[in-house]
């Protein structure tokens, strides 16, 4: 297989150079290719090129500077609108309003998502995925004016890379795959499978950067933080119903 | 880019042939290679070849062949277990059992699970989605022994093609692909966008097996209820709040 999968990594800075329209139409076609539930293509992908809007979907991802600076920035939708619209003109009554059609939707929108930046790495280009998309749905929804049974799920810029950052760790395989069945992890799994990451010198370096004691308490007391989840869980869940889906 | 993702179609018939060891790691690896969420890798992916297993599996998939003939099952979870027992043990209190956390933790199992499908098929192998994996996420739970915070959300079988059926249609690129905004569609830009897959003999005849009037209300009446996705809907939520996420 091609060897971008394994020498990928995230890209945040890019060229100030358009992606021409038959690359990114190829791009496209490569996504929409890819598994749908029963065919129905459940999903909708904003693509923003014009710098206003960008400006104005800044704030809803933090003001990140690659919203702005990427020269395509992709939103993927968990879509039953136009499903059902056809449905209704075709005699027949939509069920789609409901949490297991929201969720084959984004599972729709996540396939083709992850597809598209595939492909596109394989072409040079370099991605980012911008998980504040369900942070800031609500904003979403109203700048990119997403109707009912539309949902945001993830955002990508897409651009050329004007970096080339070091590529990040990963834990080793066996954190993450599991043979035949579950197997819970022992303490003494959990050192094992963390102890390489915590020895990195960039790791050493975070926790003295945030004051803290431990890689851990990073990611609890300062990026990903309990109140936080909570507060733009409440937040994501409002937007879902909002746009039409019970939940 | 490689010819795959356009020629590419689901595979639910395998070679009674396995899937070696090498390969099997090479596609697994550019799974976790793939963007996560602030680099926690919230996912896990549960690797199923033994036989007696995957017929336990089989009745969460509506014993749909595939499940046992594949000679891989893959079931892929959001996983917050993992991240949460290190943070533990590193004196950080963790604050993940919350719907955000969820739909984090289902992007990053979904992007790992496309990635190793795209890969997959780049090898020449097949592979199918299994949208019952949230259908019946409690059933797989069960099986596979998942403790709390971990959810399945894709299961793909996996194998060497024994057919090649033929590659299904797409809506044009113009039904999922919006410019700068979201572009509502009217009565006769719906029309015009299904127009080509309803006039299809194949959409025909799936009419009228169906004893149906149109092909909208296959989707309706028979493939996609709104009384199953309710029930399904109902059943998935108790199981993710049962793995301990607030929903």
């Amino acid at each position: 297989m091609n060897s971008t999968y394994f020498t990928r990594r995230t890209i945040r800075k890019y060229e100030p150079r358009e992606i021409g329209e038959e690359l990114l139409e190829r791009i496209l076609t490569a996504g929409v290719r890819a598994s749908t539930t029963g065919n129905m293509q459940v999903y909708s992908i904003i693509v923003t090129r014009d710098r206003a809007i960008k400006e104005k979907l800044a704030p809803a991802h933090f003001n990140q500077p690659m919203v702005t600076e990427a020269p395509v920035v992709l939103t993927f939708c968990a879509d039953f609108n136009r499903f059902s619209k056809w449905c209704r003109q075709r005699d027949a009554e939509p069920g789609y309003d409901n949490f297991l059609s929201f969720m084959t939707a984004a599972i729709d929108a996540l396939i083709a998502a992850q597809t598209i930046c595939n492909a596109a790495e394989e072409e040079g280009l370099g991605i980012c995925y911008l998980g504040t998309a369900t942070y800031n749905a609500d904003m979403i929804i109203e700048v990119l004016e997403l109707p009912s049974l539309v949902v945001p799920v993830a955002t990508v810029t897409l651009g050329w890379p004007a970096q080339v950052p070091d590529q990040p760790d990963r834990l080793p395989l066996e954190a993450v795959v599991h043979q035949e069945k579950y197997v819970d992890f022992t303490a003494s799994a959990i050192d094992d499978l963390y102890r390489a990451r915590e020895a990195r010198s960039d790791s050493i370096q975070f926790v003295a950067e945030n004051g803290k004691e431990t890689l851990a308490q990073v990611f609890t007391d300062v990026r990903y933080k309990k109140s936080d989840n909570e507060f733009f869980s409440a937040k994501f869940l409002d937007a879902i119903r909002r746009q039409g889906f019970t939940v």
